[in-house]
């Protein structure tokens, strides 16, 4: 069997993508059952970070020991890809010793090379251009929420049409937002402050097909299904934090903009949050938030991912 | 079934302490004679450290796998309560993922908002103001040298009108033991150096039945049943270092303060511990001292205290 | 029965050795056929890292997972051997919750002082002095390369006579090949820049029977069955690097060594590497190159070791 890696999330199918949504929700409901489930038992992950992470982290480890599994977790103090030796000698000795690699790093490049040497499947926890995880668990809460079959699982059928509007930075999530969309049949409205747009190129989409861009993101939010946004400044651009405060002031989800969405629209948020800047309070802890559940879900997706990618389609 | 935390010693009651004191010795003698009890299986635990230990973390850790569960080590370069986000979405996100959560902060507050959030039972593993699983190990210890039952088992009738003599610094130890006495009817004898008192408001008892200050710790240790003290500086006060030495100079547990006490008074620090500043070597590596003992109980008492917050009483 | 540490490679017998390769081949093999073996179920492992690692990290702790056992794992921000405390009381007190303990210090006195007053066995994980568990791995590999018996299993009698060509650094790797030629018949050919000598007394061999040192790198290639080195800067040296570079110039093992070693040398490296500086990039990825199975075999000869000091020679 080839390996398989989730590099990005246009590296799955929209039948792959039928298929973990579905186990997800089979897997949170053993979860919610305290029912034992071990399909990765004596498998171990080895986690590197060069960037910190409270959810990644825990929802990556925990979710491995709920299947059976074990973690190694490596800090760039620990590893420092790249730096005592070439990325390339990194991936080819831990992939001698674990079943599988979860990476956050900060350039795609350095993952891939990574990918390319590793006898073992590699996930990206998050890079400067992709976030696949995250927007992973998104889209499960959306169908979890409101797009449930009549036996109450996950139908992605639901997706077609459906507009998610993404309020902020034109960053990893709004890329892979972008390969989301036109994988799954939805379209992305896309508002960004000057300067801060979508690069169609990194975002690795072949046409403008499945998303729009709005120069005012009250705009983008009429008729969205799902509202969503991230901080201002993510990690790695914290010099920037001055400037972006000034860029994206307009750039804050607040009740005005819900109420320009669908009714029943949900906001999400990847948190963390900052209460004031890019979304005000009563949005984030409002009835529309589902924002805990999106986080809880990381680690419910990713369980099935890794499944996935060890294990195939199971029965 | 309503969340049970352990934020404070006085979190539980007399009866709830019986309880823990003896199941405390029935796990323990699992382990000496390696009997496999995994009531803990599939079970996660979540550690948050954002002050260093080895005591804390190798017993909480440990004993978490001793009982089948998983631990997820968090360090405050992961997660930085209340910086990245508001302790409360810390919370309310971790106590998604994992089943119990111990903290080891500085100020009581940071814990006591956390456990307001939290999904799942939380343990204080050292605040400024309290230690109670340190405490709870040290009567465990008390009881396991001292005040056994015809069966053997730690009986905490024993208890009753006993003398704990605390000679040193006025912290979380010395308030943590005035709530264990107050609860459990014991008397505790306090000799700490001018403006380093306790605080019975921060203590958080109700009267000062359960507790006499003396000036001389000579004094202070006279009929002991159990001599007790801490390093004059804790981890966070090192800036007070020279003017701690100055202060504590006569707070040193020595043998003549050993021979004022009971004749069989234990021993007793929670260490790291610095011969020649709090304690004299012949004390602590003399015949009265239980700490190695001391510091293996952590680890029993606290797999009853996390068994007790997720399962109750179990048969 | 008495404690078994692993401080330094004449810690075991010829006959412990000749067991431990065996276990190692087996254990190597359940690895590779996902055969479940938990030997060491229920213990716990407890690393301290002094000096930061990936292989070492990895190695043990993925293989205590797979032996079904756990792993807490301390660095010098968690512990500080003998900072906060003596090492002796640390040594007592994690002594007290673990089953083992691996140590990867800096001086071998700091690893001796910690296993003299620790309850369970300890390994050493790297000194300045000694690297046993590396050199363990390296003969493994040389074993399982060329030293098969009919059965396909490691035979520590090929070893007679065989020669082994250190190249480089008179470091803690050249001292613990002096200590195995000596105990299971080899001989090692030692050349080093001048200043970087060998001393027999901190490697801690009797005789120099079996070692012979050479000026010119080439000359102690030629007849080789394995050619080896290390970095020219190792981890604590990093002052001294200029100077090193200065001296090392000529310690390249390069295509003219391989083909003045044997047909059919091996070559080793314990990585990381730095090609071009002392190995060619033809040599370490070139076809005579076993770096990776090498690294791998760290995995499965610590797992052989583990169960080994905590069993005994099992059935």
């Amino acid at each position: 069997m080839a390996i398989r890696h989730y590099l990005q999330f246009s590296d799955l199918t929209a039948d792959d993508y039928a298929w973990l949504f579905r186990r997800a929700a089979l897997i949170k409901a053993k979860f919610k059952a305290y029912e034992k489930y071990h399909p990765l038992a004596d498998r171990t992950l080895a986690m590197i970070f060069e960037k910190a992470s409270t959810r990644t982290r825990v929802s990556f480890e925990a979710g491995m020991y709920q299947l059976g599994g074990s973690v190694v977790h490596l800090t760039t103090g620990d590893t420092q890809l790249g730096r005592a030796e070439p990325i390339e000698d990194t991936a080819r000795v831990i992939s001698r010793m674990v079943d599988l690699v979860m990476i956050r790093t900060f350039g795609q490049d350095k993952i891939e090379r990574f990918a390319a040497h590793s006898r073992v499947p590699v996930i990206n926890g998050l890079t400067n251009e992709f976030h696949p995880c995250q927007i992973l668990a998104d889209i499960f809460t959306l169908l979890e929420h409101r797009g449930q079959d009549s036996e109450g699982m996950p139908d992605p059928a639901f997706l077609q049409g459906k507009v998610v509007a993404w309020v902020g930075d034109g960053n990893n999530m709004a890329n892979t937002w972008l390969q989301a969309a036109e994988l799954l049949g939805f379209t992305v409205h896309l508002s960004t402050p000057s300067g801060y747009e979508v690069d169609q190129s990194v975002a690795g989409v072949r046409s403008s097909d499945s998303y729009q861009v709005f120069k005012d993101p009250m705009e983008a939010c009429r008729g969205a299904d799902l509202v969503t946004t991230d901080v201002w400044t993510s990690m790695g651009y914290e010099a920037e934090n001055e400037a972006r405060k000034k860029a994206f002031a307009d750039w804050c989800v607040d009740a005005e903009m819900m109420r320009a969405a669908k009714p029943g629209a949900l906001f999400m948020h990847c948190l963390p949050a900052h209460r004031g800047e890019e979304v005000e309070a009563e949005v984030i802890d409002g009835p529309q938030s589902v924002v805990w559940d999106e986080a809880e879900n990381r680690m419910h997706v990713q369980k099935a991912l890794m499944e996935f990618l060890l294990l195939g389609r199971m029965a």
